[in-house]
């Protein structure tokens, strides 16, 4: 199989069934209620953390892992508020993955006041954030095109206009080097699914900027985000760490996985990472402009724009990744019409692109692509 | 090892290995992303929704799993206010687990409007129940207790105080045979890592019932709630099924471990399960206070008033609870002076209780608990 579907779902690791026989074996099997004591339960959603810490430039104990994205954008969004009252208006664009939007329509249909969602087209994002915005809510790597945002940059124009920015991280945490801290950004979430190949349902995680951890309310407020989860008191009182953005239980055995999963990052230079990502991607392009010419290019062409992803646009986009499926290539179709390749250097090379060039070639040249059984559309995640 | 503390984390199955090597190995290791529709990873929360209906007397298609406890309590909260808006008190009970008391407490300070959380004393409860209430939120087992309320009599007279009910079955949901159906409660929520075996951080569940699923907006609202999740639409469309109380997406390996924890169910009646758990309680009370009379009944002395847990009252039942785990026998404790055992007559027998009840006359006659070791706090979940 040549895999280009880690901006959806990364792969297994080899050690990584070890870890699962062992937190299934050892710890809950044979050490049962006791694994949360001695085998570090407790812990992991701040273990984890300071690892994905790591990889996204964020301070150590600047990040708990747990819930899923939706849930951590949810709590990041209620606490960015709460740090701006008086500008009702939540900017982003059109670029942000749609459930992002759902999340926050969500919160504010409740909150029974005057916020507003405003959501832009991408060319008109950076003249959008002005004095009268509360708080901004991108995603970094555009899900569809691969556009790829400068953070750094984003975040200091929301801040001279004295917004709040929350950071949707999904599609770059693992793909590019991010240097959250540097930013100053308020918040980031991120998922752990993807470059970071924590497995189907890893958790996600949220980074709050440490000092602002004391300045508001966890919304979402379960017994581990309280100050001493075991007093059981009758009231809620915050943690005043990283901790209050943990909420209930964690899932104990994957995030098992994903601390393994995550363990050869100690080894990894994103930089690297990054430079074998656009080398791939800029021959990736080359090849399929010259020998693919109905296949147009939909991400963009700067390589310093694009995050580790490339999509391109056809109208029989649909059939032709069935087609390279079932070639067992995987790569993965976006209404209306947009076949998206992530391409990860961890695990792909130059022999994967140049084959999938040419049986994209082969495809489109013989037709392949117009059978029944790859016209009919199901799901794909 | 003897186990009696099922009540906070239940057992590995023997053939959930299996299981577990088959999600990570087969359908991750090798399918990686097809997994979503050839393993029907899109669709267990409702498969698995649907066996755990099965357990508490609910209708197929009534429950969705995913999440935690505390999130899964969230959306029922809110969707509950939505439904009595007029009224604005929610009423609970001190014998409510302390986080659910959170999670509703963080829900009203985020509405900016008149909403009141009333926590009374059990024994109020009923006559506080009246047609200035909006909302009764209960646990069904308390969990230091075990005290077990009636839900189809609470129910109904929550019900005729023209109030929405919602049940937590947090330690009722395998424990005790219930029917949420009959008892037309308008939700109910539960975990799955205590008598349902699920692992640790096991997703909860939610179940709703089902005329009452298109008369509120989710509040949480993720991309899988949505009716149709791939169009990546820009605005929220709320599914018009459980599915709509579906938010991010689901931990796929924690699911299938449970979906495979589960499995035993069809060959369990829940009331014979019971009948089995009142005897071996029965006979470790008479026991205990036969033996250890200054262990003090923290339970109800009636079977019927009692969830499958009995606890004990002791000045110096924490180091007691340490000695008896460091002979190999598991309960736990809970602040102040509560001794818990879980009693699951699946894996414990009479020969468990009476070699529990000498232990535990052992350790006191001797004074085996007034050890440094055993005296000294620590986390225990």
């Amino acid at each position: 199989m040549i895999y280009l579907d880690g901006n959806s779902l990364g792969p297994l690791q080899k050690n990584v069934l070890e870890a699962t026989e062992r937190v299934v074996i050892d710890e809950w099997g044979k050490k049962l209620i006791k694994g949360w004591n001695e085998e570090n339960w407790m812990n992991q959603p701040l273990t984890v953390g300071n690892k994905i810490a790591k990889i996204v430039g964020a301070s150590e104990n600047s990040i708990v892992v747990g819930d899923t994205l939706s849930i951590k954008l949810y709590q990041a969004l209620a606490a960015a508020i709460q740090l701006k009252k008086k500008r009702k208006i939540i900017l982003t664009d059109t670029g942000n993955f749609p459930s992002d939007l759902y999340v926050a329509e969500g919160l504010i249909d409740s909150l029974d006041n005057d916020y507003k969602l405003r959501i832009v087209n991408p060319k008109d994002l950076i003249s959008s954030i002005t004095s009268e915005v509360g708080v901004v809510m991108l995603t970094q790597i555009n899900y569809q095109t691969g556009e790829l945002y400068d953070l750094e940059e984003i975040s200091s124009v929301a801040h001279k206009n004295g917004c709040v920015i929350i950071w949707d991280l999904a599609h770059s945490a693992g793909a590019v080097p991010i240097e959250l801290e540097k930013s100053r950004c308020e918040f980031a979430v991120g998922c752990t699914y993807k470059f970071l190949n924590g497995g189907p349902g890893a958790p996600a995680f949220i980074y709050v900027r440490p000092d602002l951890i004391k300045n508001f309310y966890p919304i979402l407020r379960g017994w581990l985000g309280h100050k001493h989860p075991f007093d059981f008191d009758m009231h809620f009182k915050k943690s005043e760490t990283i901790d209050s953005m943990r909420i209930g239980t964690p899932p104990v055995i994957q995030m098992s996985i994903l601390e393994k999963s995550l363990e050869i990052w100690s080894d990894i230079d994103l930089e690297e990472v990054r430079k074998e990502s656009i080398k791939l991607s800029e021959l990736f392009i080359k090849k399929v402009e010259q020998k693919c010419p109905d296949i147009k290019l939909a991400s963009p062409r700067n390589p310093s724009r694009r995050g580790s992803q490339v999509s391109f646009f056809n109208e029989n986009g649909y059939a032709i990744i069935q087609a390279l499926i079932n070639a067992n290539i995987i790569g993965d179709f976006r209404a209306p019409n947009i076949m998206r390749f992530g391409i990860n250097p961890l695990y792909n090379n130059k022999a994967d692109i140049l084959t999938t060039v040419d049986m994209l070639e082969e495809i489109i040249n013989k037709n392949t692509w117009n059978q029944e059984k790859f016209l009919k559309k199901k799901q794909v995640t």
